[in-house]
């Protein structure tokens, strides 16, 4: 979906879209697209780059912000599309955008714990299904999209070096969805607006801005590093403005940056790997060059991780 | 809601509901109570009684089957309902009615790798909000429910011994809620139905009846222990047929199983952990005495774990 095609849509003069998400292409899922399908798509992609076997995964974690349905978890819907093993076990892990980041801790943990062998993550998002087109500082910004990681216990060369989440409950209305679950249905009452995305800019902006600084600097703190010593950030992919804010607030140079918004905006939970798999095809992922994930989330939840790749 | 309650509202006989669901009443909230402050009650409950400071929790697993709402995720609604300190990070784990087995193999493999040191994790369900009261079977067995653990690295003299899930997903859509994400909402289509729960008994019974079995001696193999060897069984009280089928099909005996059904019903993801604590208060768990939690739920997945207390 070209910014050009939703100047169109939405009735703007050209090039207003573009100018003002700084986007000039996302892609939309058809209206009735499959999540658990695009999230079977990556989790092959990753196996046949990699040549490793689908029967070789012992679990998947379907790390999503939004879920196929209320019941049973995605995981399910993904293992059976996929086509895995009958009996390969599998769970959902959500913590909205930064879903991967946690699903990399909760999977490291297994994997030290000698659970599992071979984890794959998945995540997998549709937004334009949620798009509140009324709205149009959110409707411009946000693509589908979806990516996979295997993970495997390394011999300790490589690994997670910190990872920090902290939420702020304060927030918990700023970005949401408040259909799908117990507290917006038929029972409890529910209108369609319900079912859209919902963000308040402008206090989000104030609560991200007056934490982030501070919150960087532990995430640093907690994996023993300074920002010198990382070579490569990969943000969440949440705005133009945010990843601004990453090179400016925060003093990550361009060129450690990993930055696709122009070309896919903000994929949700799908963005973190996305930009990852991005990081590592244009070789910018390199032994013993620390890697920081980081990302602001729905909730408001801070997430941050750096691995040693 | 005593089933001589819902005799009345269904219009049949004094007895009925009683003897066809073998349960005397399970508890229903009301259509517009809070899921969050439901869990957050369990929270502090556990808290209280065991004297643990709210701040000494520096995470929180939400491990329900039905999400409050589509974004963001329940901990953070629950992480404000319980009013924990500002920062205190959490997010959700689901693999259905089996969740908080799957929050205890995660939180277990966090502990380990030394991430967190104290971890709460809340299953609360309000199946109440999906049933479908033209389905008799399902809407007589649902209770609403919430129950927390709080879990710390141990000395190495207490854990868990083994760990086994399997999903088979030809079962995937015997239990199910459509709506509540991407593939039933007003841009995809939807109706009124898919916001209820819907059970398919009899090729969901014929599907679990044809795996249980060969399923818990796999659970007992990898836990190194044999049948006589487990004090106590917690088993998912997923209906009437299922606890007979934990004493029949796989001779679990009586004194050995924990049976809550009759005054709790089936409580979807909380179900497990409020038998956990019934297990508790009545003695029931003794150091040093293996202890067995075991499900089956929507997936189909078959999940249990073994415990020295």
């Amino acid at each position: 979906m070209t910014s050009s095609e939703l100047d169109t849509r939405l009735g703007k003069p050209r090039g207003y879209v573009e100018k003002r998400s700084g986007i000039a292409w996302r892609y939309h899922a058809s209206d009735n697209a499959s999540q658990a399908e695009l999230a079977a798509a990556a989790l092959h992609d990753a196996l046949d780059r990699h040549h490793i076997p689908a029967d070789s995964v012992d679990l998947l974690i379907s790390a999503s912000a939004i879920a196929v349905q209320a019941l049973p978890y995605s995981a399910v819907h993904i293992l059976k599309a996929a086509g895995l093993p009958a009996g390969t076990p599998g769970f959902d892990v959500n913590s909205s955008c930064v879903s991967f980041i946690t699903a990399m801790q909760v999977a490291a943990g297994l994997l030290q714990s000698g659970a599992y062998q071979r984890i794959a993550i998945v995540s997998a998002d549709i937004a334009s299904r949620g798009i509140d087109w009324q709205h149009e500082e959110s409707s411009f910004i946000f693509g589908d999209g979806a990516a996979c990681a295997i993970v495997e216990r390394g011999d300790g060369s490589s690994g997670i070096l910190g990872c920090l989440t902290e939420v702020y409950t304060q927030g918990s209305d700023f970005c949401e969805i408040r259909a799908g679950g117990t507290r917006k249905n038929p029972r409890a009452g529910m209108q369609e607006s319900d079912f859209l995305f919902h963000m308040q800019g402008k206090p989000l902006f104030r609560l991200a801005s007056s934490l982030i600084e501070d919150y960087f600097e532990r995430l640093l703190q907690c994996s023993g590093l300074t920002l010198d010593d990382i070579a490569t950030v990969v943000p969440h992919q949440a705005s133009h403005l945010s990843l601004e804010h990453m090179r400016q607030r925060l003093h990550v140079p361009t060129e450690k940056l990993i930055d696709i918004y122009r070309h896919h905006g903000n994929q949700v939970a799908a963005s973190i790997p996305t930009a990852l798999h991005h990081a590592y095809s244009e070789g910018r992922v390199q032994p013993g060059k620390p890697l920081m994930l980081i990302g602001t989330a729905a909730g408001l939840t801070l997430s941050g991780m750096v691995l040693l790749p």
